[in-house]
């Protein structure tokens, strides 16, 4: 049969260091692979190709294979400037079909705990794209934990000097769900920032 | 941002062919890649590695690197066979430590509703092997599926004329489990396979 040191078995090792993937699924997953010879291959390679070619933008940092990316070199609004914590979050944006500006990625959040503080992310350079002048309004659009609503805090602590104005994405009951069942702090929000109709 | 052809999604199209990886699993899994270029060069490197390195044994069909594999060329009881479905079972059977003989691995089971028969199974190789002589007794451990049942069925069947002793794995209640929760089906096997003490 098949030892520890057996390349099948250091692929299940390979594949248990991604998230959420255990011993069992990383065995049934490698067991699904080597039914296909064609898939193992596709896999490896486009492996390859993602570690050679993706990187970060230099504008926005944003994730991308051309430098700058499409939306930094695309006809997008200059004008307005939306705060991401990482390219996810950037896609989730886009997927909304509703904002047309530029995007700023800081690959990351401040997180004293991590020992991740505001010189670990993309601030400085933030600061930078809005001393150029062309900004007139920045998005912040980190997510609604404490480590997001502390980086938020920040960045609008640094900004403010600059005179530029900063917003915040609006938080309230999501699209879709009952009253009934949301939480109490998102119901808080909700009405706090009641919209006059 | 990134098209659709690009390496990152093409990585996602690809991590999504694996079972139950839908698309947001293989968005996560592809960003969580793309954080250690390390880790996806280990990973492309291992998967080549296992496609031109793992074939079945040409004696016992078990997924190996050598040939014959570990189990065959070992020092096992070589006049008991257990037949099983495929290399995860045998692994399974491997980790209780309680068999000693050799294997014969189907790769697959009869499911006509699959247009799966006899003559795409390891049959007629097993046939073989019993008619050799060494083998006094064949451990049929096909699963407690309808499948699996319809599998030993047959095979006992074609191994009978040889002489040779088959057994199957005992059905009944799982280690551990509590008698009122197990399904009346395992229960009735238990009681008809009751052992005198």
């Amino acid at each position: 049969m098949l030892t520890k040191s057996s390349s099948l078995m250091r692929l299940v090792g390979e594949l248990k260091k991604l998230p959420g993937v255990g011993e069992r699924t990383a065995l049934r997953l490698a067991f699904h692979l080597l039914k296909s010879p064609r898939n193992m291959t596709a896999l490896s390679d486009v492996l390859c190709e993602v570690r050679d070619r993706v990187h970060p933008c230099s504008k926005c940092f944003a994730i991308t294979e051309s430098d700058p990316c499409s939306i930094c070199s695309g006809s997008r609004e200059s004008g307005i400037l939306c705060v991401v914590e990482n390219s996810q979050d950037l896609m989730a944006l886009e997927r909304s079909n509703a904002y047309r500006g530029l995007y700023h990625v800081l690959e990351g959040v401040i997180s004293p705990l991590s020992g991740i503080g505001p010189a670990d992310l993309r601030v400085t350079e933030l600061v930078e794209r809005v001393a150029e002048g062309s900004v007139q309004e920045i998005v912040i659009a980190t997510n609604f934990t404490v480590e997001g609503e502390a980086t938020a805090l920040y960045l609008t602590k640094v900004l403010k000097p600059t005179g530029v104005k900063i917003s915040r994405l609006a938080h309230g009951i999501p699209l879709g769900s009952d009253i009934e069942f949301v939480d109490a702090a998102t119901v808080q929000w909700a009405l706090q920032g009641r919209n006059e109709l």
